[in-house]
């Protein structure tokens, strides 16, 4: 099931005393979290472990999910909706959602972990925003911090439609790193 | 990805200080929340509108779930693993667990939400507790909160193997009722 | 600022499709999570190590918190409100009922770790259900499964007004032990 | 209680297979969430209104809380840690940390709403990634999703010492506006 509240769209031109903001510039500016930060220690060989690992999730080929991009401690995942990945009004599943972008997150914090470990989720927690429809899906997961047993990333699903990008889920999770257990391990 | 941290269980039992709960008759005994309380407010024909949008869902059908109970208040939700649900240790992917529990309760609140309405998940956050393997996966949702706009739910999800059920995932929903959108509604 | 959206109990007599439901005596009923379950394995001592650590925190003294029960994977905690715990509406502040529960799961999980371990929150979820008004405030933590490494919770508020109990916040919590770190380690 | 799971930084180093990024210049960016998009529709006189809002609220001024910036769809808190509001270790409670940063993702989203409305937290999750301690603590929230209903944010605690910042939290939250009852209104 997804969320959705797009009645404010329409709303906000009935209000008189709303302006659209014009940043001041003077304003102290917040700097966002950067997704991709130049500074991540990473393990040699991240996108090949990565690889392999998406390869053996047979729930990744069965929603037809595909790897899209590995960088040091992010990772984005595509998926092109079909009406067997839908809920009841024809919107992508929050499930599949919720696997795209859980799988993400977790590849993006196993590009930072050495060789012989693996990945495991701990908990996460997903906001649905809109419905999910389009041409394409493209979940992608950030490493927020690096631990040696917990790290923590956030992520976000956009929907693609006609050339325009609307965010359909954010999510903000807690992975742990299971040393001396490689991925490929029975 | 699935969560587990099984250790202790081992563990335990090394500690020469550990000592199994005796718990005290005189112990007040604080009371859990009843995920079938009998106080609420339902809609007449409930468990249809349930069977009805479920049928709708082209996940549920991909991934082989079925609906197994419906109460005033509660849902829970059954599958059979199988290798292309799963993440790449072998165990049910937490993405296709979230897709369970996420249901089962949405479906929980929608037995108390009116004829005209829908149902969406807002957000939620799930635990992984243990690898989700076995014979069986079952989700269970019930609400804790009805409100006449948000909904607020918890879940769980066992695995029955060989005649033993482990608690594998506990979650935590947000729900919002769509009023004047019937479920069936294009 | 607290969550509430209470329109629905009374808008709930306007629809005449509603029943109260009368739970079939037939109907397979789910077993809720017993917050104090018997057969955990905790350490001798704890509700003396958890006494001991409760006096060491200065926040709880500042928002004159008491610690109300104790039992192995199970911690309660009371607070009378004040004004000068309150948000704009005149309600505790849902940061105050987190400072509470996010204890109260703490001191839960702390009960069955070692004791050359201390207790740290990795994270926590917190609905906020009903406006926190009343005589007392109460709020219980119970361990829901304990590892090693991370032991998860679950917790509940409620206020306590004229004879009657309102859930007013759920929780769910992730927690670490941190070995050979004993609590009153400088 | 606070989160920390340092040993990483030191173990880095340890790892011969392990690089710091360098980043490619070829390497697709993700863009990262902006915190303050000059889009947001706001409501003329949205500064007064939190000024006013805040100094409603007995818990800021217990806990020292300062608003130090609010901008459309963004706000921060400021805080000068000092005994009282510190858990058995020495830092600043979880709990301190989670009336911040609560109170920064809600006056955030009440920059947006309309003057006849009050903010609600329907629920937050907050991740706790190194313990909080230093000259100052820096809370700061901002809109990700602005509905008619509903509002979706996140946050980021920060704790300054000697010159430097470190990311202490961070938070992802759903706010629901109240229609019809001003802030004031008893």
């Amino acid at each position: 099931m997804n969320g959705q509240d797009d009645s404010r769209a329409a709303a906000a031109g009935d209000d008189a005393t709303r302006s659209t903001a014009a940043p001041s510039p003077l304003a102290p500016r917040p700097s966002p979290l950067d997704p991709c930060p130049s500074s991540l220690a990473f393990t040699a060989g991240f996108v090949e472990r990565v690889r392999a690992s998406f390869g053996r999730q047979g729930a990744m080929a069965l929603i037809g999910a595909q790897l899209l991009d590995v960088q040091p401690g992010y990772c984005s995942i595509a998926l092109v909706p079909r009406p067997e990945l839908c809920q009841q009004h024809g919107y992508v599943h929050a499930g599949i959602l919720a696997t795209l972008v859980d799988s993400a997150g977790g590849y993006a914090g196993y590009t930072l972990f050495p060789n012989d470990s693996s990945v495991l989720t701990v908990e996460y927690k997903l906001n649905l925003l809109a419905p999910a429809e389009g041409e394409r899906i493209v979940a992608a997961g950030y490493v927020v911090k690096a631990g040696r047993t917990l790290t923590i990333t956030r992520g976000e699903v956009h929907a693609e439609r006609a050339g325009a990008r609307t965010l359909v889920a954010i999510m903000q999770q807690t992975l742990m790193a299971m040393h001396g257990k490689s991925d490929n391990s029975a």
